[in-house]
């Protein structure tokens, strides 16, 4: 009112440094939206009315917030690791009175692309990727227009920190101490099974840190025990997988002491078929997964894994993501795993020749 | 152009009917969109102009087809069946060119009143039900506006069959085809697991079931060995459900032989505290579950359950719906189960009388 025209009128995120809240909260207030308490409330609309606040400039934003689809892309939805975080994402995202979008990817689509159609459709306040690899040039990521976060998802060597923000654990250190657990044990001939065969991802940083848990013990790599999934459109991330490649690897490679699953679900299906050839575990062959599905401590025996803590990195990726709604920078977050020992790992079998010696 | 005023103007329903498709293959026709062949197009193009059509009409319509949202509202989001139901609807509702948007309900929540505010706030072509139990008055489907479908919900026996669809097996008689499989292998004490204690929807129609099988069989109902979920805010159908039901049935009731579990997830959870206890399954105890989940083909031993086929079901949901979406009428339909037998289950053991003998 007594602002004079030439200087340019207050925005949302005047009145929300002013008032040292996020513009979300502001937006909240002036749309008398809940979840902002009455004092704030008044503070806020005080604050606007003294620095002459006008709704109609903003009237993009306000429509994000009355329309706050939040998109979750997934690739691998049938991962019940991805199920434990959509559930504490989906709570936290309606807490905050988003809605949550879920976009399933299939595993051979490009899962930005499909972001991008998304987002272009809809009105969207910002997308989360829950798993995928990320091999794009940093450029197609500047079609986005909307926050968004890489959760699960290893740091992109190729593109600038500051376009992007990552919540993730160490794939490769905790890979390693996944195999240094199986060394310790007195396993020198571990398998590693179920990395995709052209991953660029999360795959190979896992059995990266096979090579590096094995070079630290001194131990030579046996490339025939490296088990690829094939590179076709199916999900590589599946029971069925871990159940095929551990048939054939033990029929093939007899000397096999541990196994070393690049996925709690490629674990589980690799359990099936040690017991169907009629062999125990841990006695004859030790298995340790990564992830840490609720499910394996339900299976017989329980799964041995590394913990990738589901609720913190859920939590940590939507607090990012609402950050950057707010106009926070990009930020980059690595999660410590841990691991959870069941009864599916060992002592390795005193015949560690058992093949050799058929 | 030549028709006169006085009449009515064509709407795109009566093109459709002309063209003898469906409506919403005339809007994609109408707005240039992909998935209507060139000739069927053509033809549309020309119904459209001899019959007087303008388009300017049917805004609302042409706005859905354009932001063609189906919400797919979940109860029970981390039970894997309906993860296996999801992928297959996500696929058919992207062939069809619509966006699927889950929302997940608590399990204490109304999930309709849910829909309502979702379908509310954002433009949605229609809604499918996944689970759930609905108890409510039929006058609150009225607010929803949109078609809608229930799946893997029984018939609601207080709504008139004409103001929804519905897709199931009939989840009484398959739960006695269940329990018959457990008879038929000369079990006589059979403990029901996982029962929600204020059930009225499909855990008690499975539950009558189990009644039904063991009156058709002339046995009696031990109440002692129907054991039910707490009544709390949490998804009843969970693995640690199933194993703190089978924990506390081992110690208070050692006579039982078989159990019958209300879904492949409590079975799972049983199977671990049946192991923890030290016995063998089925050799002291057999299990059987209900759902047919991927994941009981990996379990050790393979667990035996009634199947309810996803895909089956997870089409015809989205048929019926994108049927109701082109003004079909409300259909329900009941898909057949089918026992799938694993090594969960085997004869009763001789020792019946296990308990008392203690």
């Amino acid at each position: 009112m007594t602002a004079p025209e030439a200087k340019p009128r207050p925005t949302i995120k005047d009145i929300a440094q002013a008032a040292g809240v996020g513009v979300v909260t502001v937006s909240r207030a002036l749309n008398d939206k809940p979840d902002v308490s009455e004092a704030t409330r008044a503070r806020i609309l005080d604050l606007a009315r003294q620095m002459g606040y006008r709704p109609n400039r903003h009237a993009r934003f306000l429509k994000l917030t009355h329309n706050p689809t939040i998109a979750l892309v997934i690739k691998g939805i049938d991962n019940p690791f991805f199920q434990q975080m959509l559930d504490t994402m989906e709570s936290i995202v309606r807490e905050r009175n988003h809605l949550l979008t879920v976009v399933k990817v299939p595993h051979w689509a490009d899962e930005v692309e499909e972001a991008i159609t998304v987002v272009d459709e809809d009105l969207m306040a910002g997308v989360i990727f829950l798993g995928g690899s990320f091999t794009h040039d940093a450029k197609i990521f500047e079609d986005l227009h909307v926050p968004f976060v890489m959760s699960t998802v290893p740091r992109l060597d190729h593109v600038p920190d500051g376009l992007y923000s990552s919540v993730s654990i160490d794939d490769r250190l905790e890979a390693a101490r996944a195999v240094r657990h199986l060394i310790d044990l007195g396993h020198r001939r571990i398998a590693v099974l179920g990395v995709p065969s052209t991953d660029e991802s999360i795959g190979l940083q896992r059995l990266l840190g096979y090579r590096r848990a094995m070079a630290d013990a001194g131990l030579d790599v046996d490339e025939g025990l490296i088990r690829s999934v094939p590179h076709d459109r199916s999900d590589p991330y599946t029971y069925e997988h871990g159940y095929r490649l551990a048939q054939a690897l033990l029929s093939e490679r007899p000397d096999v002491t541990a196994v070393f699953a690049i996925a709690d679900v490629i674990a589980i299906g690799a359990m099936r078929a040690i017991h169907d050839a009629g062999l125990r575990i841990p006695e004859d062959i030790s298995v340790i997964g990564f992830d840490g599905i609720t499910l394996g401590e339900y299976v017989e025996p329980r799964l041995t894994t590394l913990v990738q803590p589901p609720d913190v990195i859920a939590r940590l990726t939507c607090q990012i993501l609402f950050d950057q709604i707010e106009s926070g920078p990009a930020q980059h977050v690595f999660i410590p795993g841990s691991i959870r020992a069941g009864a599916s790992t060992g002592p390795a079998r005193d015949d560690g020749a058992r093949g050799a010696l058929r």
